[in-house]
């Protein structure tokens, strides 16, 4: 399994970031790839969201089930259906609040790669190219995801510090 | 101005890392090129140090002052004297609770390059290979400096969760 890090200081107070990632609907506003996001099923505590992303120029879709620690301020993904490169991708968002308004988010990964099948993992991917375009993926995705909340919570808070 | 940050999950109490993070002489035991600590000042909520640190094979010492946010679990510290290549280097140590007995450790770093005279950062380097470097070291000592935290907190604390 792998697991990645990333994280960010949002010049936001705590309450602003935490609406934005709760907000699953709301991610096709701020995420550009993300097309559209339709709830399946959803309590207090859990959401079951598919989600139509374009990567590459292709359209995307899959199933995450999303659990919502509201004291913790942490909200856990997996997919429940992940893309075919992967037999697992999952992680965390964590919503931190720092002083002077200002909020810590931190974004984690874990995946793994499906196993190759005749030297070919998803049928196209020698093994070490999959991983490596997997893990350039996460990192740029994760970058694009923590900017964008970013960006969507200092606007909404009325503009970043000077 | 660059500013970077990097995140670490420790299977550990957020107490254990307060403890390690706080502990300003303990680094010389836990960061391997950090050979020596002296503590030049003290009180409840700051602290001056001079550190004695081998990177490439030398020694080098710089001083830094260190504010210490006891309930915010917040660190900061900058060097008073940066090295040469720098005309700024600071950043923060934030220490957050997870559920379950974890904790998330976040390392900023933030920094300015001295301006080139006659073309050269410190008399050595072209400006984009000192901005290179400065870089690359954030980046090995970021994961370092984290590493090295999570596993004595983990080792303090009875080790890694299976």
């Amino acid at each position: 399994m792998q697991h990645t890090e990333h994280s960010v200081t949002i010049d936001a107070p705590v309450h602003v970031v935490w609406e934005i990632v709760k907000d699953a609907e709301g991610y096709a506003r701020i995420f550009p790839p993300t097309k559209k996001v339709e709830i399946l099923e959803q309590s207090d505590v859990h959401e079951v969201i598919r989600l139509l992303v374009e990567v590459d120029g292709n359209d995307h879709t899959w199933v995450s089930r999303r659990e919502i620690d509201f004291p913790g301020r942490v909200i856990s993904f997996h997919q429940i259906e992940p893309v075919p490169m992967l037999s697992q991708m999952g992680g965390e968002w964590r919503v931190f609040e720092l002083d002077g308004d200002q909020t810590q988010l931190v974004l984690t990964h874990d995946y793994a790669l499906r196993e190759a099948v005749d030297g070919l993992v998803a049928g196209v991917f020698a093994p070490q190219e999959a991983a490596r375009l997997v893990e350039v993926g996460v990192e740029r995705n994760s970058l694009a995801d923590l900017g964008a909340v970013k960006t969507a919570a200092e606007t909404r808070h009325g503009g970043a510090k000077p």
